[in-house]
C-alpha cells in the first residue's frame, strides 16, 4: 500500500483556507490547523485532518462559535476559571495554556479549568507547551461518554486523556498522552473492518460483559478503562476516568459524564471541561532536567525482552513517526483522507489539498 | 475463620508505646500511629499495623531519623521544597499536606514536594487530609522497584501510588487510592501462600515474560504496570508510573527508579521522594459538591453487570470497611499478626495489645 505524501505546511494551510471559508476568524483557523497537524506529524491520525470535516460541520452549523475570545471569570496568583465562549477547542487551550505557564514563571505553578470549550484534538499539544519554557505540563479533557465504569454497563465516561510532559536535557522530554481508556475506539473500529477479533479487555458488549466481537463492543456495547476487567485492576482505570472528569467538568462547572452530548452527535453545544497545568521545575530542586534524561536513559538503555522491540519512554513512538515525516518530506496521508477532504473542501469553494499523486511506500 | 478484635484506640496507643519505647518523639510516633490505624481501619491491612515492626527497626537501628521537624527549603506563595530530614514518612506527610492546604487557602493550589522522607503508610491518607478543608487533595510517592516496565525484565519502577479525594455532598467524597502496579506485591504473595494461579497481567518472570505463576514473579520477575502486557494498554501503566516517578523522586531530588533501595533492604538511608497537593474549588466553578454528589450517583445507581456487585465510587470499598468496623467495635486483626506485633512489643518492653481472645467470626 502507498499512501500520499503532503507538506505540512501545505495541510496547515489547507485547514486554515476550509475553516476562514466557512466564517473562521484567521487566527482561530491557525490555532486549529496546528493542533491537527500536530497530531498527524506525531502520528495520531484520529486527531488530525482526518477530523476536519467535523470541526467545519460545527462552524457552520453555528454549534460552535466562530467569532469572540475566551475570558477569565475567576483568578488568583496560581489559579484561573476560564468561559471558553463556545469557541473552538485550540482557541481555548491555547489560552489556558498561555494562563498557566505565565502563574507558573510567576509563582511556580498555575492550574487553570475552563468550561464551554469543544474537542481540542490531541491532549498533549498543550502539556508540550510548557516545554518550551522548560516547565512540565499537563492536560486534561472529557469527552463523549464511550466508556463503561467496572460493573456496569452503560456509557458514563469519555476516553477522558491524560497528558503529562517534562523536559529533559538537550531538547529530549518525557511526553504522556493517553486515553483512560484500555483503547480508543478508532482501534475497535479498525479491528471490525478488518474483521479481526479484539483482545480481551479492550471492550464489552450492551450486557457488559467482556467480549472479543468487536460488532459487540460498537452495538450498544463500551471501551473499558485502562486494565480492563475487574480482575485485572480494570477499577483502576475507572477512577482515573472520573479523576480526569473532577478536574474537568466537575471543576470547571462544565457538562460531565453522561451529561456531555453523544459522541458524532451535535445536536447541542458541547461544553467540554478542561484543565491546564504548568509546573515550574525552578521552584523545587535544582538539576531536574539531568534526572529527567537519567530517568529516561534508565529505561531506554535496558536490555528488553525482544531485541527487536526496544524499551521506550513516554514520547519516543511519536519521536520516531515524526523523524520519518522529515525524512520523507511531509506526512504520510491515506489517499481516501486526502479525497475526502478535498471533497468537502470543494463544497465551500476552497482549492484541493495538492499533489495528490506524490506517493511513498509504507 | 475468626479474627481477633482489637479497639482502634488500643491500637493506637499499642503503637505509640512500641515507637516511643525504641527513642521515637512522642508526636511522630502518634503521627504514624494515626496512618497506619487508619490504613487497616479502611482494610489495607499491608498498610497498617502489619508493618509496624518495620518502622521500629528502622529507628532502632538510626537508618531513619528519631528527631527533629521538616524543613521548608525552597517557597512561594503556591509551591514548596520540604528537606524531610529522613524523618518518618507520616511526620514528612503531615508536615508537607498541611503547607499545601495553608497555601491553597490563599492562592486556590499549593504543590508540595520532599526529599529525605520514608515510607508514609496509605497515600490516601495525605489527600483526604485535604477534605477536612472541602479541597481537592492528592498525594503520591516513590516507592522501592518492583514494577518492570513494558518491554523490559528489570524492576525499575516502584508501584508508584497515586491518590486523589474530592469532597461531595453531606461528608461524602471521592477516594482514589491506587498503585500504579496491576496489582500490589502483597496480592501475589497470597496467591503463592494458597498455590493458587495468578491472573495474567499482574506479573512476570526474570526474562520479561508474562507469567501465572506467582512463584516465578516473586523469585526475580516482577509486577506488571496498570494494563498488564502491551496489547492491552500496559504502556499506559508504566506510563503512569512514570509520572509519578517524576513528580517525587526527580522535582524533589530524591532517589529515583532503580537508586531507590530494594523493598525489605534497609542497609541505607530511603531519601524517597513524595508530593502533596491540595487545590480548592472555591477558587474555580460555584457548585462543585453538588456536582461531584451527582457524578458519584450516576455511577451507583446505574444498574449493574450482576446485581449482587453494584457499580462503586472509589473510597466506597474502604467505606463498606470502616462501617463494618463501627459495627462491631474495632479492627478485626488475624491472631498471628497479634501475636507476632506482641512478640515484637517484648522484645522491647512494651505491654501487648489487649484483648487477644475476642474473636469474630470473619
Amino acid at each position: 500500500m502507498s499512501r500520499c505524501l503532503i507538506s505540512q505546511l501545505e495541510v496547515q494551510g489547507f485547514i486554515e483556507r476550509c475553516m476562514t471559508a466557512v466564517g473562521t476568524k484567521a487566527h482561530h483557523a491557525r490555532s486549529l490547523a496546528e493542533v491537527l497537524v500536530e497530531g498527524d506529524h506525531r502520528g495520531h491520525y484520529s486527531h488530525g485532518l482526518n477530523r476536519m470535516d467535523m470541526y467545519v460541520k460545527d462552524i457552520q452549523t453555528g454549534i460552535c462559535a466562530k467569532d469572540g475570545e475566551p475570558e477569565v471569570e475567576k483568578e488568583s496568583v496560581a489559579t484561573a476559571l476560564v468561559d471558553g465562549k463556545n469557541l473552538l477547542g485550540p482557541v481555548v487551550g491555547n489560552f489556558c495554556m498561555n494562563l498557566a505557564i505565565k502563574k507558573a514563571k510567576e509563582v511556580g505553578i498555575g492550574w487553570v479549568v475552563a468550561h464551554g470549550s469543544n474537542h481540542y484534538g490531541i491532549a498533549g499539544y498543550y502539556s508540550m507547551q510548557a516545554l518550551k519554557e522548560n516547565m512540565i505540563g499537563m492536560s486534561f479533557t472529557n469527552t463523549s461518554p464511550l466508556v463503561v465504569p467496572t460493573r456496569g454497563k452503560e456509557c458514563t465516561l469519555g476516553t477522558n486523556p491524560i497528558s503529562v510532559a517534562a523536559p529533559a536535557k538537550d531538547g529530549d522530554s518525557f511526553v504522556l498522552d493517553m486515553a483512560t481508556s484500555a483503547v480508543a475506539l478508532g482501534k475497535v473500529e479498525l479491528h471490525d473492518r478488518r474483521g479481526d477479533t479484539i483482545p480481551e479487555g479492550w471492550g464489552c458488549d450492551a450486557e457488559g460483559k467482556l467480549t472479543t466481537d468487536p460488532k459487540r463492543v460498537l452495538s450498544g456495547g463500551g471501551l473499558l478503562p485502562i486494565g480492563g476487567s475487574e480482575a485485572t485492576g480494570g477499577y483502576k482505570g475507572y477512577g482515573l476516568g472520573m479523576m480526569v472528569e473532577m478536574f474537568c467538568g466537575i471543576l470547571a462547572g462544565a457538562n460531565y459524564s453522561k451529561h456531555v452530548r453523544t459522541w458524532k452527535v451535535t445536536d447541542r453545544v458541547a461544553n467540554l471541561g478542561q484543565c491546564f497545568v504548568a509546573i515550574n521545575p525552578e521552584n523545587f530542586a535544582g538539576g531536574f532536567n539531568d534526572r529527567m534524561s537519567d530517568l529516561m536513559s534508565i529505561h531506554r538503555g535496558m536490555e528488553p525482552v525482544d531485541s527487536d522491540s526496544p524499551v521506550l519512554a513516554a514520547g519516543d513512538p511519536e519521536r520516531t513517526n515524526m523523524k520519518k515525516c522529515e525524512e520523507i518530506g511531509g506526512i504520510p496521508y491515506h489517499i481516501n483522507v486526502v479525497k475526502y477532504m478535498n471533497n468537502c473542501a470543494e463544497k465551500i469553494g476552497v482549492s484541493p489539498l495538492l499533489p495528490c499523486d506524490k506517493l511513498v511506500p509504507m
